[in-house]
């Protein structure tokens, strides 16, 4: 165990004027960990669409604006550094290092923990609103709650795995998709897209038909989708029932806050398939188009939620990307420059993900 | 084996114009059972609201108008009286006492068949629509595809079981609720409903609340609700959560074809739950009015469509019966009284099953 | 909240001498609780027999001899009392019921900790042993290691639901046996059995039959098996297979520790079933006489261990005990008996289960 | 529809001296298929190491003596030349190109083939024992039963995959064992074990430690282990765990006759755990030796027995094959070498699989 320097202070990029596109950099107290607690000196942390919406106040899945001062981000690596009191029962270690995720504590004892459904917690927190997020130095954290990053895992590369990864690894799995059985990812391209992609391929021996925009298509073959359809292509059903044998995919995951991928992604899948529902589309809510009960009977089919992974999602996918089966196209940039990725993310013109670097 | 004397005609029961409710007596030639099929000397037919919508060519869900001259019916009981070549290859025998269903024929080798999805298979034969049905004597049927009646289960009584009893049954165990968990049946004093309320709570082991008409609360507790929620009473979802603690039900069947309960379905359930599609609205189809990615997501709920059991679903129904544990209200009319039945049905004046008496 | 009195000290009964039967009662310093922890008023604790075997040092599952002065007991029940930092995380107040079991506290954080496998935990710990256990007026707790008790069941009643109910519930479960199915119960009429019997009857709707000494029968019977079969009365084998149609139970589970039955249980399995071992033989290591690769491939069977239940198993148990599905037989003692309750256990004579009454 | 012409009569190797290794080249009758039945012109045919077995009459798995003139054999390729009566209803057509399987027909409906267990039906046919099998030129197959070879796959490539290829599939399946977690295959280099290690690392994205003798090793790692230890190299339980973390494997599949291969697996394997038995012992049965109460119930681990694969199994395996994923080393023999190549295998000399070539 080294002997580690904290510091009385340490630099936080925090939401200045929540509501608008603008972060400050603010030299915060460090605080002590307290009862089943730990600090983490944060060396990285990923900058994800959520953020973006949390900090303007524009995503509809949160109750209440966010509040002055916030800190944000929910992709963080970093070690640990001081255990709080009792957080050794936990088995995590000074100089662990660890990664925190969109939830940042549950409280492990209400139903949906029980039945590991973490992002479903009565009393969940989420790191990056109300409760301090990742885009700082210092953060605390349950000690139950940390991820271990595998060694020779990059910290950078690890940070978009905690959010991006978890999401479309669980999704994956709770599709009930088998190994050798199609499926279809709509929005392969995307952030959320391609690390599917890859996850599905080399990860669960999934058969990928990516679709997407036109522009995308290397990107989705580069990760391993057998197949690519371009949204401008045509007739996006019956080219994936072509490729099927006529039969459709066992699972379509809708990756995109498109209305439009909601509405076709029914008719893609064969009898006993199901649509995962993943994206989450802002502005009113439409209904799944073709969510007939007529059609669902017809061939047994179903529509699935999924929200964020739990701490063995996470784990089994962060041993993914250590075994080198799953990478993120990735920037770094100073936390300085915070305001400024933002922007670019709102004009769309990011192309992968930035991860901050917070030394 | 009894030696068994086999007519050479016999009564079968026509639509003899289809589009209305009529049906006519008929003598037709008995025929001779082909290479793996079985003669079965019907002695029970069930009616069933689908025969209604078979007859007039009014339910969407079928693709070609009834032919005139179909002999309808699907819930049919009788006794095997010949084989075709190799159909001794089932293990079916002369004299065994077995039933025909909805389904009356699979082919055994699509995929759906091979994932035990009867009701999906693409070269299926449907009892009573362009194959013979069981408004006769006589009817032939594929050796491996009939259902042995159990012993002690009356024969009028297992009638019924084959089609609503086999598909609330099927639709039970699809819905992933385990013994102990509260589920909800939307149309719980209906012809599904009633049956399923019985199996649910006799059979599984499951918590049930009964959703219906007002007129329906004695029939749903009797038959094993521990609560009903009338659907004059106010608020169905605020009971339904006060029922259960604050988190909703497992699962929520909707075993009626009206919109409305698949309106009120997906708010009844909690996280992780289900809607289970059985009933089939008519009329033009309307989407699930919630079933909004957003909110599934929130609480990583499902939709499933459900449509009819396969033969291990039909015996475990016939178990259930033939113990005691579900129980149908019948009355039993003979084959020339079929169309004031069918009147009957029509004007919603019917209470209970009817079940044809062959004999 | 109630303003609660805790006293300086409170009785305790220890293990004196550890290795035979004897325990002496104690005034004990009350401990204050520690970080994420709660103090909890016990009223009721249940005597089990791994008590005894832990007490006498007998049980080869433990690695370690008992120390001196060790508090044993792992079924308590009583109220909290105070709450250490940070406790008030896992939603628990003062006041709460709350429930301790076998396992005392688990990590939350190793691999099977994240299966909800918390009997295998890596780093649990257990009541009674190397922990101070609950044949005490007052014990520490990890908050989010509490089992709520629910409102109308009994304390002394609650108790041996902790252990022996909540043990027997997973494994009921994890044997895969659906409602409907056949089970067979090696030792129905025992501490485990007699709850098994009822919790598979009445909660789980499935068919049960009972094996044991003649002796047992009408407790057999009354807890819910259909049928019953006595050891004295010949081939158990024979007796299982002509009940069950030919082909055995789905599953078979072996709630004693005699060798024999496990020698038996495989025998009475049908193609695709399971051997269930609970019940934990002493003395020198037997293998499973009839585990035998060539018939476990014929029929496709499997053997499967199980360990204590976890958090989920024991609320939906003691969700079943407060309907009124399960009812143990137990007397009340005072914790001065103790030693007098061992004596008894020891020499074959209690019937039924013994609380005590701590207050 | 090619105009097939079909000889009244056709070559066949029959096992002329059941008990030794003997067969001999006869000119048979072309049958007619019966109802529901197709005929068949096989091109090729595998030769299994149970082939020997039955021709011998050394394995204990069957009941009865083989009949002298048996034609043995089960893993069957070629077209369809003729349909029985009523053979139409399963979609099989003439010029299809199908394979045959060690179950030559089940009935499809006894207990265990409406669960899809076709090795446990209870009036199933054995190719090659009692129902001619594929060492001839032309068969008689269940239409129903019939296994379709996908385009792309050479019939001789295909044949091996029928009975080996299905049967580690099956098991591979049965496991329960996910994506990313670590098998252990025991007879890695085996005739089951390298198709195996193929499937489960590049068709299941499974994690594979083989384990044979030393001299497999390279076999064993071309076939897609990420691991070989050689069973020279010492203490084989340590190793697996070194390479797991400490934990042991998900599953080990028992792969060869060994009864030290029994021995061994349950060590190898982490909680919750299985070993899955699939390779059958000759000579007197020994109980799996580890397989303690104790044990499994300390870890939660299971052991289960795995027959042959079902018709989807089958299908899902000739895809594997077709897709390139799995390759069997074979090389062609014709119908006269038989004998020899039977002397071959009995001598321990053959490397890789023998196919007849039967035009």
């Amino acid at each position: 165990m080294a002997d580690v320097q904290i510091p009385k202070t340490y630099k936080a990029a925090v939401y200045d004027a929540p509501g608008s596109i603008s972060t400050a950099v603010k030299e915060l107290e460090t605080p002590e960990p307290g009862p089943g607690e730990v600090l983490v000196n944060l060396t990285h942390s990923g900058v994800c669409h959520s953020d973006l919406g949390v900090m303007t106040c524009s995503w509809r899945g949160l109750p209440f604006p966010t509040p002055k001062g916030q800190v944000g981000g929910h992709e963080g690596v970093g070690k640990v550094v001081k255990l709080g009191p009792g957080a050794e029962a936990s088995g995590i270690k000074v100089d662990d290092r660890v990664g925190i995720k969109w939830m940042a504590g549950i409280c492990g004892s209400c139903p949906p923990c029980l039945e590991g459904r973490d992002g479903v917690c009565a009393n969940g927190k989420i790191s990056g609103y109300y409760t301090p997020g990742t885009f700082q130095q210092y953060v605390l954290s349950p000690a139950n709650y940390v991820t271990r990053i595998p060694d020779g895992l990059d910290s950078a590369a690890a940070a978009p795995m905690l959010c991006a990864g978890v999401t479309v690894y669980s999704a994956l799995r709770k599709s009930g998709a088998q190994s050798g059985q199609w499926i279809a990812l709509l929005g392969a391209g995307g952030g959320l897209g391609h690390i599917a992609a890859q996850i599905a391929s080399k990860g669960m021996a999934l058969r990928v038909i990516g679709i997407d925009a036109d522009s995308k298509k290397q990107l989705v073959l580069d990760s391993g989708a057998e197949h690519f359809i371009g949204l401008g292509e045509g007739d996006v059903v019956a080219k994936v029932l072509e490729l099927t044998g006529g039969l459709g995919v066992q699972a379509a995951l809708v990756l995109t806050a498109a209305n439009a991928a909601y509405a076709s992604a029914p008719r893609l899948i064969k009898f006993g398939g199901c649509v995962v529902c993943v994206g989450i589309p802002e502005g009113d809510m439409v209904p799944i188009g073709t969510a007939f009960p007529q059609l669902l009977v017809a061939k047994e089919q179903s529509i699935i939620g999924v929200a964020v992974g739990n701490r063995k999602d996470a784990i089994e996918t962060l041993d993914l990307a250590a075994r080198g089966l799953v990478k993120v196209h990735y920037r770094t940039e100073k936390m300085e420059k915070l305001t400024e990725v933002f922007q670019e993310m709102h004009e769309g013109k990011l192309h992968g993900r930035v991860v901050l670097d917070l030394q």
